[in-house]
C-alpha cells in the first residue's frame, strides 16, 4: 500500500470500513480516526479500524500521506477550513462523498497549493448506520467513481485511483458535473422515490406489504442527516430527475385506458428489457 | 387436505407452486392443469405439479371440487365464461388475481348460482414467471387476503380461507374496495414507479447503478403481459395513488433549499423510522 499515514475524518459505517481493509492490506500502518463522539471512536478502536483516535480533526491529519473525508457533505465546508493549516506538505486529501461538485470547489477554495485534492465516491454503503456495521467487504465489486479537474495533480490521481481499486473496487473517471447529474438519477432520485413512496402510506396499507415494497422502500431507511445533506447538495439536478420522473408518470398515465393495452404493454416491456440487462 | 380434485388453470410460477405444494400435502388427490401452451403444461407435469394437462378450460374443471384461476387478470371475463357450463354443483371457484374489483364482479355475473366463488389473493410471486421457477416454499410466511362480498357463502369461504392457511400463509379479508386501493399503494404503485424509475435512465447513468437502484427497480423486471393487466384493471386507484405520490414529491421539492433543512431532515426521519418498523 502507497499510503504509510492514513487520517480518516469521520468513522462511521464508510470511515470504519476503510480502517478495517486497510488494517487487511498493510501492516506497520498507521491510522488515526477522527469523530466527535468518544463512543464512536472507542468502538473504531475495539473493532480494530483505527490506531489512534482525536477529537482535533487538525491533529488527525498533521502526519498523515493520505486524508480522508468520510463525514457527511454538508460538514465538509468547516471541515477542510479546520484541517487546511495543519496538513503537511505532498499530503493527498480526498473524500468518499455522495456528491461531487461542491467538495472539489470547496476543496480547491479552502486547501492549500503544498496538498492535492482527488474526488472520490466509492458507492458502498447501505442503510445500516454506524462503525459498528463497518466491514471490510463492503467495497469488494463496488464502483469507485473519482472526479479529477484540470486541477487535480496526474501523480495523486493515480494513487488515489489504485488506492481504492486495492479494495476490490473498480474505478471510473467523471467530470464532477457529470457525476452529480448521472448518481442523482439512479442513486439520488430512487433515495428520495423511496422516501416518498413510504411518506404517502396509510397504516392499513402498510400492513399489507410484501417482498416487492420492501425492496423498492429499503433504502428509505438510510441516514436521515446523510441524505439531507445530499438531496440540499445537489438540489438543482434532483429537482431535475424528479421533474423527468414526473413526465414517465405522465406517459404511463396516458397508457391507463383499455384503448392503450398495447401502448401500456410496450412501456412496461421496455422498462423490463431495460432492468433485467442490469 | 378438504379438496380431492383440484383444477389449476395457468400453470405458470403461482398456478405450477400451487400445484407442488398441494402434492406435498396431501395424497391421492388429482390435479388438472389447464394452459395454452404445451410446452408449458408439459414442463409442469415434468415437475410434478399437476397429474393430468388439458388444452380445454371446460374439460380441466369438469370434476374439480376447487377451481383456481392463475391466468392474468385481463383474461377472467373469457374464461369464467368457457368454465361456467362444464363446473360441478357445489365446486368451490378461486383465483389469485392481484386485484379483486372486477374479478369478484365477474364471478357473481358469469357463475352458475350452484357453485361458489371465493376472491383470494395470495401475494406471492416474483420477478421471474414460468412454471421452471415453481417452488414449493413460494407462499411460506406470505399474505393471503381474501375479499368475501354479501353473496360469499360462509362455508366455502372459511373452507379457501384454510386451504391457503395449509400453505403456510397468513390469512386476512378485506372487502374487493379495500384490497385494490390498498395493495395499490403498497404493491401497483410501487410497480409503476420502478418501471417509471428504470424507464427514465440513460445508459450512461445505467452504467453507475449500484445496489441501492437494483433493489429499488427489481420489480420492474416483472413480466409485462401480468402488469398491464393489473394497471389496467385497476386503474382508477392506479391515478389516485399517483396523484397522492406526486403530492409527496411536492413536499420534497418545498424543502430542496438550504432554508428548510430542518424540514427536510424531519421529512426524512419520518420516512426512514415508518420504513424500520416494516
Amino acid at each position: 500500500m502507497e499510503f504509510k499515514r492514513l487520517s480518516i475524518l469521520g468513522v462511521g459505517l464508510l470511515g470504519g470500513s476503510i480502517g478495517l481493509v486497510v488494517k487487511k492490506l498493510a501492516s506497520g500502518g498507521d491510522i488515526v480516526g477522527y469523530g466527535h463522539r468518544a463512543s464512536t471512536l472507542e468502538t473504531a478502536m475495539r473493532l480494530g479500524a483505527i490506531d489512534r483516535s482525536t477529537t482535533s480533526a487538525a491533529d488527525a491529519v498533521r502526519e498523515a500521506d493520505l486524508v480522508i473525508l468520510c463525514t457527511p457533505v454538508g460538514t465538509f465546508r468547516p471541515l477542510l477550513q479546520e484541517i487546511a493549516g495543519s496538513l503537511t506538505p505532498g499530503a493527498i486529501v480526498t473524500d468518499v462523498g455522495s456528491t461531487k461538485r461542491s467538495v472539489v470547489r470547496l476543496a480547491e477554495e479552502l486547501l492549500p497549493e503544498s496538498v492535492q485534492f482527488v474526488g472520490s465516491h466509492p458507492m458502498a454503503g447501505s442503510e445500516k448506520r454506524g462503525v459498528e456495521f463497518a466491514r471490510a467487504d463492503l467495497f469488494s465489486g463496488a464502483l469507485c467513481i473519482l472526479t479529477p479537474t484540470d486541477r487535480t495533480n496526474a501523480g495523486a490521481l493515480a494513487k488515489v485511483e489504485n488506492f481504492w481499486a486495492e479494495f476490490g473496487m473498480r474505478t471510473k473517471r467523471l467530470t464532477p458535473d457529470d457525476h452529480d447529474r448521472l448518481i442523482c438519477d439512479v442513486s439520488h432520485l430512487p433515495h428520495a422515490l423511496a422516501a416518498s413512496l413510504v411518506a404517502m402510506q396509510s397504516d392499513a396499507a402498510l400492513e399489507l406489504a410484501g417482498k416487492g415494497f420492501q425492496d423498492t422502500t429499503r433504502v428509505a431507511a438510510g441516514d436521515a442527516g446523510l441524505w439531507r445533506d445530499i438531496l440540499l447538495d445537489n438540489a438543482d439536478c434532483v429537482k431535475s430527475s424528479i421533474a423527468r420522473l414526473r413526465g414517465q408518470l405522465d406517459e404511463l398515465e396516458k397508457r391507463l385506458d383499455p384503448s392503450q393495452a398495447k401502448a401500456l404493454f410496450e412501456w412496461l416491456q421496455a422498462a423490463a428489457n431495460k432492468r433485467s440487462r442490469e
